[in-house]
């Protein structure tokens, strides 16, 4: 399992501050959609030149234009970039496909898919995001990844990534579905001892003492 | 009927360039998908500075966090951006009360969208975009707007922009139908003479001589 540190609404530099505060802690780091299109793909490159050794997801989700746009995260040194699951086949295909050419990976985000949907994409090699999306949370109070959507995808022995409100506390009951990847934000963001919380989510996930 | 003009896969000073070529023949100026994930908000910003009467469509295609991503764009300058139709409807009704508040528009992007969803969406005050993707233009070679629904979407006296690869040949078969905005790129942005690309399309609309 790994834990994936979603860096979204702040700037550049206090992205770069919060990942320095927590990096012991987290596997992967994300550079959150609105880092990117508010800044486009300078918030990348300069995450990536201050973490040459993290994996960097570039959460772009991407839905037309799939070889232009992933050439443009993969060169800007994204390890991993999101394509929609509702985006026409052919756009996540020709996303995998630049991905396979650049030796790069490709996480398709399932937000909004149908099952039927989700049946045809996990035929690919991918990981695959489970996610409630902010407006989800935010607007109607829709809790994390809880639903019967979620279970099933659990049993297909795919790579699921799960996203979207993640708290040590829903994490507690998500932990033995085992997911390939825990995607957390704002319960590490916005807490205030930012190495603790990252550090809580780490011996939760591993075990160990917390310092 | 207005023509946008759709500038992609450019640096910012060439589309202004491309916009100050054309601009006398162009009601609005899309700033496109790729300009924006690829250089931020300040694409928009620019754009709007040196065209600042022209109606400006921050081509954003959001599909989350739909009120923190709409200010962005409508501070930046943006007078309509759009949201995917494939997107949750929180997200959709998000975007339009940040609109409405803003005294903005929103043009909702209908790629990959079923009958189902469009004749829910349907009820909301927008435009709606019927949309021939590039990754289905390119990658498959599908045709611009030439399916049953697209004459579908015409029936419902509602204000629709076409948009994917529409020349001066694909537009004279849908001129009839009369959409609200004709979205075009390629056909005036690498055209050898734009003005008298533009200008074409100009006279195919409203008639008039070519001088």
């Amino acid at each position: 399992m790994k834990i994936q540190l979603a860096l979204d609404r702040l700037t550049i530099d206090e992205a770069i501050r919060i990942g320095e505060e927590v990096k012991d802690y987290v596997d992967w780091i994300e550079v959150g959609t609105s880092l990117i299109k508010e800044f486009g793909v300078e918030s990348i490159q300069k995450i990536k030149s201050v973490f040459p050794d993290k994996t960097i997801v570039a959460d772009i989700k991407t839905i037309d234009n799939a070889k232009y746009e992933m050439e443009l995260y993969f060169r800007a040194g994204a390890d991993l970039a999101t394509v929609m699951g509702v985006a026409p086949l052919v756009t996540i295909e020709t996303s995998l496909e630049t991905a396979a050419k650049w030796q790069k990976e490709i996480m398709i985000d399932l937000l909004n898919t149908s099952k039927d949907i989700q049946k045809r994409l996990l035929a690919y090699d991918a990981i695959f995001c489970s996610h409630v999306s902010k407006d989800e949370q935010e607007e109607q109070g829709r809790l994390a990844n809880n639903n019967e959507k979620t279970s099933y995808l659990f049993q297909q022995n795919k790579k699921i990534a799960v996203a979207g409100g993640i708290t040590l506390e829903s994490l507690k009951n998500m932990k033995e579905l085992n997911p390939f990847v825990v995607i957390v934000g704002s319960a590490i963001t916005k807490a205030n001892n930012r190495p603790a919380a990252a550090q809580a989510f780490q011996k939760l996930i591993f075990g160990g003492e917390i310092e």
